[in-house]
């Protein structure tokens, strides 16, 4: 599916409309504050839809997303963190929608557990919420990566990670915010409430000890 | 009123209104994050409307809504969770309606209080918005039992859990979220939002200690 | 003005009014949780429109409102606390609008501080929110009761804790939530949320000591 | 530019559009509550628009806006913190518009962090959300000054704090609020948020320590 052709590709339309629809939701719930965060649905192998750089996110509107390729030079409108975006879409066929959001328990954890250099999530119910999670008796260990303004050179250290780990939905750049994506615009909204979610429970378990 | 015949006897539309209510009540709040949480009412004491399998409750219409037989076999499109609601329909005559959420307190007081098996509110004013209860000087033991992906073994467990407490109109599942009940759709958003609002401020006192 | 005339007097449509706006700004706070709070708003020296027992204040109609004697017998449909407002109306003729509610800072910070008997807020700016008060350097000392299912006894001791106070716009009762009263019912909404503001930056600014 | 004419003169109806989308914005967020909080926008060098005194913020309409001489004598509807507003204006040319909001994180922290006069922001990705910052390695000093009512002295102070800081686009005012500015509107807005958010998390990294 790296050769252009996926079992899911589907036009720039529809995937804008995915894209328009997680920015949304993510803006009603103040997770992308200040024109923070990027969104992006993958059309085919080759090519995804990605926010433009400069757009306000919670009002964004289909102008404002380009149809970026993902291995191929970068797009004159891109935002600097377009590459965080298509080095995912290179690396796992799977993923074919992601979101950067910048959440507030998921920024504060994210600088708390840098040295760890992961964040534990474990026994929670809502863990179910991702994709292929069947049972709370489960261990998720969120990557956190060091902030870097290189974001070549972040993806490429997030991309070694992501191999070297179990399964999982998402990373945390640290002090930054979070990166989360699904098989569909639908699936990533879902994993979007339930890291919001856990990530919440997590900070208020965390402070009461 | 376990042979059929109920004196709260509905039909089957108006069952699916209460459910609408309550899931409604409970998405606009965020208590039923990444499609978790559902929602049943009786219609009568052989059967109930109990939302079904994978549906958003945020955005719930009545054709995700399911008659499932309270003591029969177990329904095509019932979620995992549908025996925890039946076996209460089947164990208390005065139970009219059920809605589980994953409120942020309940999920986090749930895990902090779960080797006591019990959560103790006492002494506040809104004890008063549980049905019956006429003074704040009222000690509500809130039952915790642990997660169990098994629900006709945690209905079990929980079933007798309750049949030794104290009257009380809800339980925690550790990690997992609340059930509440009441004697109609109405009552038991009631309760739902007492109980939000109790282990809201049950929450904070324990933090600042 | 305890003789029936007012400066301030109103028909009761128009106080009905004021009630009905203080109530729907507290129920889209979710400062009456599970149909608790109340509010009034007085006619003349002699009655006041004051809601009625049981009604959900945040979708609150005026035919949930009732008109009240400050002095008189009860009326049939008063809700247990009405006592708690037409005490305030009879002792001072300067009170013009009630609000009684359950917001989450104040039901907290009245049991912390419910040995004290008080609950002191000092140096912040928007404590000059209160008619009056004209600077920061101002120190407020809010009462704080003990919670009392008989209200003409909470009342009479409210009254007799309010006569020995330096003015104040409210009070609370411990366990229980905030009384809060201006001369109007927009007085009154200003308030309400100036309470609210100061009462959770007093419950984080404690909370991190 | 300090001459009366600017780069970015505008008329008074495009100003106070300006300050209404500014203020509406601060309102929805609960950050101007019971009616606290001020806003302007330049017109030119001479003069700007500011909020009356007393207006509800949350709700304010034109004829709330006041055009006032930003180094002439004060305006008789001027609100008392007009001072604040007018001697940013004089003194640096590059402000466009100015927020005075008391949202929570602001407001608790300028008390806890007075003695040291400043508070440090440093790492966070989102410090890059205001204007010339490109990089999350930055340390931002957020200067604090005392509270005071005589706002001619406390904008001297102000002033004063300002031209010996490195550049900034807020102060703290302690136990009062935050004082914000762009070089236009929709800069300002978004400064207020990448505030907002950055003072929260904050808020939440030195609370769980």
């Amino acid at each position: 599916m790296a050769d252009g052709t996926s079992l899911n590709a589907q036009s720039f339309a529809d995937a804008a409309r995915g894209v328009i629809a997680m920015a949304h939701f993510a803006g009603a719930r103040h997770w992308v504050p200040a024109t923070s965060g990027n969104f992006s649905a993958r059309i085919d192998g080759r090519v995804a839809a990605v926010t433009a750089t400069g757009a306000d996110k919670a009002r964004l509107t289909e102008a404002e997303i380009i149809e970026a390729e993902i291995s191929g030079p970068k797009h004159p409108r891109a935002s600097a963190e377009a590459p965080l975006h298509l080095m995912r879409y290179a690396a796992d066929p799977s993923v074919g929608a992601i979101a950067h959001i910048h959440s507030l328990p998921a920024t504060v954890l994210s600088r708390r557990h840098e040295a760890a250099g992961l964040l534990r999530l474990e026994g929670w119910e809502l863990l179910k919420a991702f994709s292929g999670i069947t049972t709370h008796e489960t261990v998720l260990e969120i990557p956190i990566v060091p902030n870097d303004q290189d974001t070549d050179r972040l993806g490429a250290l997030v991309e070694e990670r992501l191999r070297k780990s179990a399964p999982v939905f998402g990373y945390l750049i640290a002090g930054h915010g979070l990166y989360v994506w699904g098989a569909s615009a639908k699936d990533t909204i879902r994993h979007m409430e339930a890291f919001d979610f856990l990530l919440t429970a997590q900070l208020h378990e965390e402070t009461a000890r």
